[in-house]
């Protein structure tokens, strides 16, 4: 029996394995709350109706301790969940050793250095469970629209934008890196599918210390044939909508324990507002700041564009110099491309990132040059546009700075079981 | 319009986007197949009543052009899928030029070369919508059984079983390596929600070149607190029980195209056959075969074993000397662990290794020293026996196998989108 299922079973008699998360104590009463992965409960250990062992356990059960409690189960709208459990025995499996994360403040490194402890902790918790929401329904998406999922490798021997961020091991023999994308791999099997996603660990390594970085993270990749720039922003809209309302929807104890402000997320709703990157340049120097066409629109700057609205931002038509190879020109406007970043609201940046992609193939083998990539190394990926060449678009998501957004945590480390970042390779 | 759905819509006009796979020609009638990754559509262009554009297209139109077909859906029941398009408009959008798979015979080594175009062949489009569809009924029975998914790390700095067979890298300075399986992640995490498990995947730089193996392959690992032997076995049953059901109700298709044997999969049902080691040992000396207790069982010898059984057997209480580190030993023969093997009829081999887990903080800082594994590096890993230990119990299961198996196909290779193995890291 989990706790979670406990409101069901309301008189009856059960036995609940877990672990001691706290304890009140008030003379002949103990009240132990457990917990076992699934909730939080309540129990009731009165002295003159158990045993001295049973007594005693209770009284010396320490934090995290596992224990098995029976007892039967009654309705109590005070304690978590509705219900408690009226204790008959009470049992320690495994005293805990003095626990180390106890409940007061704890540095961010010492806390780190726990990792493997410290997703025990209530908030930790509620986050994870965010995150497994969040990428089932990322799942369920694609494949309730008949997407495929391309597992696309993480040995490359391509190294699409250079190899200063990319991690590299030896593959008897020959060199490769750790994929940042599986974008190029997805490309032909949209020629075989038609939609296709992928959806896997991704690798940086960037030696940046920042908040909204992390060196291995997991990222979600569709990508359409026949999709144009249009339905691109589409997708990624819906997309982002269904995931935001899913966690609303089935996280509300996990957002209430992380006591995210809800009025923000029931704004999420399409069509998402829309700027071009030139009118983009324009509010920004409107409001001061010392931008032009051409720069890069960083941080600092998407939460100025960010805070001018009160959902996700789509941000169109980058210039062609500033992004990847592959990016479709406007044909209206050939400085730029038909590519496209959303950003979060509320400061959390950038959360998708997408173009339509070139299918000329001559355009294309042009652009590889251009950035000095090896062109035999791509003439796989110059296939697709050999073969029956078709428009097609596609985007990419980081899941954790969406977790970190929609459970209201400011830093990326909380948002997956074990981070790496830079110096952080433990637990 | 997507060519799966045209059924429903008889009698109406519609455009299709996609490749022409294949075409007949009679005088003046043509059928161009034409697929779009979702199915094959008939086309049916007759001279009399299309323009001499749309005549020429559909005659000049290569295997693998990209192709916009406009016509009428009509019911034909000799047609795949039950209709055909009497067509309006054929218009080439991109003329492939000579496409280099072509329905000839091609060695392996060029396919492989041409893995990226290759996927588009209906045999390997099949096997990879089974792959789809057995990824996600592995993270639909999780999650609904409340399950949380945890995303184990990639990079690690431990090497539980020593470093010969793992991919190194170097992280920022420190060594690391390419996680071989998310186990020792999880055991922590399972403290923490009860559930757990990870899909993600896994690493093996072993210089191996059989059909069973992959250098990169993807793994779902399960991890259950306070499980214990017996039930462990059960969930490896009623998971691939669950799996075999959802591919012969959601894959009817693909397994008729890879004329795969249904009777075979419809005898997946529970209870499993168990064996113990001991009596497995007893079957294959039986059998002439030359083996004694402490042998490691092969490939060869998994095959006779699976041969005595009409459905996949499971191998249980292995010897502790030939088992990983943390198994626990089995309380009524010490010289035997609390571990399974699952093995697929047919010869597929094992597709599932799983155990009851040490528990005790003591013995396992035994084994580990026994093992010449580094301490420190464990210690993470020993404090889950340290703050309220309990008994747990995992496997894993690598799920090329599980998809060579149901498909039908003998070779991991096909069961992978991108197969990175000895010597090939390309495309």
């Amino acid at each position: 029996m989990r706790i979670k299922d406990l409101p069901a079973h309301v008189g009856e008699k059960v036995t609940i394995d877990g672990w001691l998360y706290n304890k009140r104590t008030s003379g002949k009463l103990q009240f132990p709350i457990v917990r076992d992965g699934s909730g939080y409960l309540q129990t009731v250990v009165f002295k003159k109706e158990v045993s001295e062992e049973t007594w005693k356990a209770s009284d010396e059960a320490t934090q995290e301790s596992s224990v098995r409690v029976t007892g039967v189960v009654r309705a109590e709208e005070r304690a978590p969940g509705g219900v408690e459990v009226g204790v008959e025995t009470f049992e320690i499996l495994s005293l805990a050793a003095e626990y180390p994360i106890t409940p007061k403040e704890h540095g961010t490194a010492f806390l780190m250095d726990h990792r493997h402890l410290w997703l025990r902790s209530s908030k930790q918790h509620a986050v994870l469970r965010v995150r497994n929401e969040l990428e089932k329904a990322c799942r369920d998406f694609f494949y309730d629209r008949d997407f495929v999922l391309i597992d696309s490798p993480i040995l490359t021997a391509n190294a699409a934008e250079g190899t200063s961020t990319l991690f590299e091991t030896d593959y008897f023999g020959e060199k490769a890196y750790l994929s940042q994308s599986g974008q190029l791999y997805l490309e032909p099997a949209a020629a075989a599918f038609g939609k296709v996603y992928c959806f896997g660990p991704t690798f940086r390594a960037e030696k940046s210390k920042t908040r909204r970085h992390l060196m291995e993270f997991w990222m979600i990749e569709p990508e359409v044939a026949f999709l144009e720039f249009e339905g691109l922003q589409q997708l990624a809209e819906e997309f982002v909508e269904y995931l935001v309302g899913r966690a609303m929807d089935r996280c509300k104890e996990e957002l209430k324990t992380l006591e995210r402000d809800l009025s923000k997320l029931e704004n999420v709703q399409r069509p998402f507002p829309r700027i071009s990157y030139r009118d983009a340049i324009e509010l920004l120097a409107g409001k001061g700041m010392d931008v032009k066409f051409g720069d890069d629109i960083g941080g600092d700057e998407e939460t100025v564009i960010a805070n001018s609205f009160d959902r996700p931002v789509i941000i169109t038509k980058y210039p062609t110099a500033i992004k990847a190879f592959y990016m479709q020109p406007d044909p209206n406007d050939p400085d730029v491309v038909l590519g496209m970043d959303m950003i979060a609201p509320e400061g959390y940046g950038e959360i998708i990132g997408g173009s339509q992609r070139i299918h000329d193939h001559d355009l294309l083998l042009e652009r590889i040059k251009q950035h000095n990539l090896p062109v035999e190394k791509f003439q796989w990926y110059l296939d697709v546009r050999k073969y029956g060449s078709f428009p097609h678009s596609g985007f990419g998501m980081g899941i954790e700075r969406v977790v970190a957004w929609v459970s209201g945590v400011p830093h990326l480390r909380e948002t997956i079981p074990y981070p790496r970042m830079l110096n952080r390779i433990y637990p």
